[in-house]
């Protein structure tokens, strides 16, 4: 609906009325929940132990975190994240951060859910590495203290299932939301929060048409039913000498996971909330600069040259997209019995 | 001091009486701090950030914590550690919780202390991999919110050195302390702390001799001034079995640090807190078991059986040694300025 709305706005309308007529929304700062999955802070808390437990991977050094670091920009500043037996994988790990408000998750929106994400890169053979969920179970249950936290959670000891392990760990990811941004606080009407430039380059980001996908509260487009997703062909215009250097067209994008023609090279339009903590850019990361990646953006997606005030202006502002990090206590995890270790 | 009065009590008394002689004492909630690094707030924060930093190792994937989980029983559960380039090291991690009570640092001795331990891991080749700390240093520099961080715990942007780096952790590492284990507020006079068994073991520890060398508060030997050092010979006794089985004597030790043939197979003693957390045991963590741990110290430093009961008892006031572990909020770890990564 507002993407209509946004896109019938550029049609009609030139300049800074664009931008007066974008309704700048803030952050909610609490995330949908499924019906099926409420969010409780026994959940909560078993979610954030599975999530930081490098028992999850096969040869137990990483962790859901390795890849999506909580204590950083929710994600691992590289372009292929690093696996197990330090194997590489193919595209750059997407913020956990705010990933509550994506209406599909991964890259290619192959997950409809924060839930069914959660079980993708454990048994990936080249991220956490682990054979199958029955060895990911076994090895909970082979930790008394899980048990005791599942059944907080779930109200059974019983209840260590690949759907809870992955129902805990959304349910930690919806907590991991950071409003009060500068850009949060200047549309609540604080407008000290914003310098000049972030509020000239707020403008330019909609006149030049940057909303007509990263739109809403999240800005990674209209908030849409969870499992629908909002997807855009990248690149839509063609750029020899860009394809040269970065080769973004390698990547088929959502059709690896349709095969329909129609989706080729098409990508979930990612979040920009925190975008300037999460660099490299793009799918395969291989653009380090924020600079980069708005002129890129600009020439790809819109046939648009930016001019370099233009730039610097929508950087300043994307930097006021920087949000509040919650205080996160660690987890205490709890241990193996001593005979039951499943590695070295 | 209290090492020879234990020895000498050994020599004259027997039985319960051994144990009463014992002057138990518990865990201090403070740590000694060395009179050129006093622990301050700040110091600490940015040790805690330093500490959990991934990107003071080579490939960006291990920060210390990697090895020695705060979030676990302070150390990884395995034999040896996984480096950078899943590599895998000689010995297993010591646990970092209530290192600051050792006099010595690493199996072999070779840190005087929790300072210059830290500066260890970071550039082996095996381990986190840096090349060396000109490397890490420059590193530090380029993620400018680590230039406040330091001016906060320093007094200067410019004290991003070697030397400060290691004494920031250290810091850190001295707030990473378990007191109020059963054993520990038994002592203090709580005798409903431990159960009739965890009392038994208890006194068994100290008849069999196991308190000959882990006395103390910590377990592991006498109060002594940082860098002293109190290492065993471990195996004392010989035994071609267990010998065949865990291949102990294959690591010569604290030789490897002095060439002293006298050094051959001398050890650290390690604390016994949270030694129900440390699975695997011994300085190869060929052993899994804590009960197995426990008859194989036994044999090969006391030359002694000893009984089932004897063990069981043992192995369940050794699990009273288990603490309460501080809560520790994580830390959020400044971003690069985004033209400055050192990895893909």
């Amino acid at each position: 609906m507002l993407k209509f709305k946004l896109l019938i706005g550029a049609l009609a309308l030139t300049g800074a009325s664009v931008a007066a007529a974008v309704e700048w929304r803030p952050l909610p700062t609490k995330a949908p929940e499924p019906a099926d999955n409420p969010s409780t802070p026994a959940k909560v808390e078993l979610g954030k132990m599975l999530y930081h437990d490098v028992r999850l991977s096969a040869n137990g050094v990483l962790s859901c975190n390795s890849c999506h670091n909580v204590m950083l920009g929710g994600e691992d500043n590289r372009g292929g994240s690093i696996g197990v037996k330090d194997q590489r994988g193919g595209r750059s790990a997407p913020t956990v951060w705010n990933a509550a408000f994506n209406s599909v998750q991964f890259w290619d929106g192959r997950a409809p859910s924060l839930e069914a994400q959660a079980k993708g890169p454990v048994t990936n053979p080249i991220e956490m590495g682990m054979k199958n969920w029955e060895e990911v179970i076994a090895r909970l249950k082979a930790i008394p203290g899980y048990a005791q936290a599942f059944a907080a959670a779930f109200g059974s000891p019983d209840a260590i299932t690949p759907d809870n392990v992955a129902k805990a760990i959304a349910a930690y990811e919806r907590t991991l939301i950071t409003p009060n941004s500068p850009y949060d606080r200047y549309v609540a009407g604080d407008k000290s929060a914003l310098t000049e430039q972030q509020v000239r380059g707020m403008n330019t980001f909609a006149e030049v048409g940057c909303i007509g996908c990263h739109s809403g509260p999240a800005f990674n487009g209209p908030t849409l039913p969870e499992g629908t997703g909002f997807f855009q062909k990248f690149p839509t215009y063609q750029d020899a000498a860009l394809e040269g250097q970065y080769g973004f067209t390698t990547d088929l994008g959502r059709f690896e996971v349709t095969k329909n023609d129609a989706d080729k090279h098409l990508f979930k339009v990612p979040t920009l909330r925190n975008v300037a903590l999460t660099s490299p850019y793009f799918h395969n990361g291989k653009v380090r600069r924020l600079e980069d990646a708005v002129k890129i953006m600009a020439k790809l997606q819109l046939n648009k040259e930016l001019t370099p005030a233009q730039t610097s202006d929508i950087v300043a502002f994307l930097n006021a997209l920087t949000g509040e990090f919650p205080k996160i206590e660690m987890p205490r995890l709890p241990a193996y019995s001593d005979n039951s270790f499943p590695y070295e």
